[in-house]
């Protein structure tokens, strides 16, 4: 697919993809897509990620049902990143259970974390 | 700094940061950071990254004077990103002379320009 091509993958076939929430305009986790991932995303609606750490296509809440719907697809000026704009399954991104990854903020010198667990990971992946 | 600790750059000292308008909340660029270029960000208050063509740090706006205050860091779960809510001076973050960097939105599997060039780059660079 010709768009694709417009997307500057790194020398590990990835770009960086930002999710952002759609409604509050919270910026919840930063992740990566290979080629595939990001067709699929596109084909899905749904967001797909690949997993550096198992090295695999992951359709996120594929496990915890926290799928992201995807509203909208960007890309920046130089292509080597995509922003979505998504709707989150279950108000959870966060493997810790909590609504974005992005929780810990700098204060005073040390990172405090602003958000609390929702969800036990426990109870979110069946362990 | 022991909250530098807490970030994990990846192979090439670098970890992916994420400017955000703090009024509008819209994602304005993706950049890069190293060890220097975050601790020099916490210390002034203003946007430092890392330019991985130049392989310095870049201080953003420091020739279009498109300088980004900061208000906020934060760091995601497992510490390779990282979020800025920021300020925009001049309310242009792209060097394409853009509000953002994100200006391309796929529409029906094509990039669509959604976003107006606000100054022309020669006029922001002195070209």
């Amino acid at each position: 697919m010709a768009w694709l091509d417009a997307v500057a993958f790194d020398e590990n076939g990835l770009v960086a993809a930002i999710a952002q929430d759609a409604d509050s305009g919270d910026v919840l986790m930063l992740a990566w897509m290979n080629r595939a991932a990001l067709a699929e995303t596109a084909r899905l609606g749904e967001a797909v990620y690949f997993s550096r750490s198992r090295q695999r296509l992951w359709h996120k809440g594929e496990r915890s049902g926290h799928v992201q719907k995807v509203e909208s697809i960007r890309l920046d000026c130089d292509g080597d990143a995509v922003l979505l704009s998504i709707r989150q399954h279950g108000g959870i991104a966060c493997h810790t259970g909590r609504r974005r990854c992005l929780f810990r903020q700098l204060v005073n010198g040390q990172w405090q974390t602003t958000d609390p667990v929702l969800k036990n990971p426990g109870d979110i992946y069946g362990q």
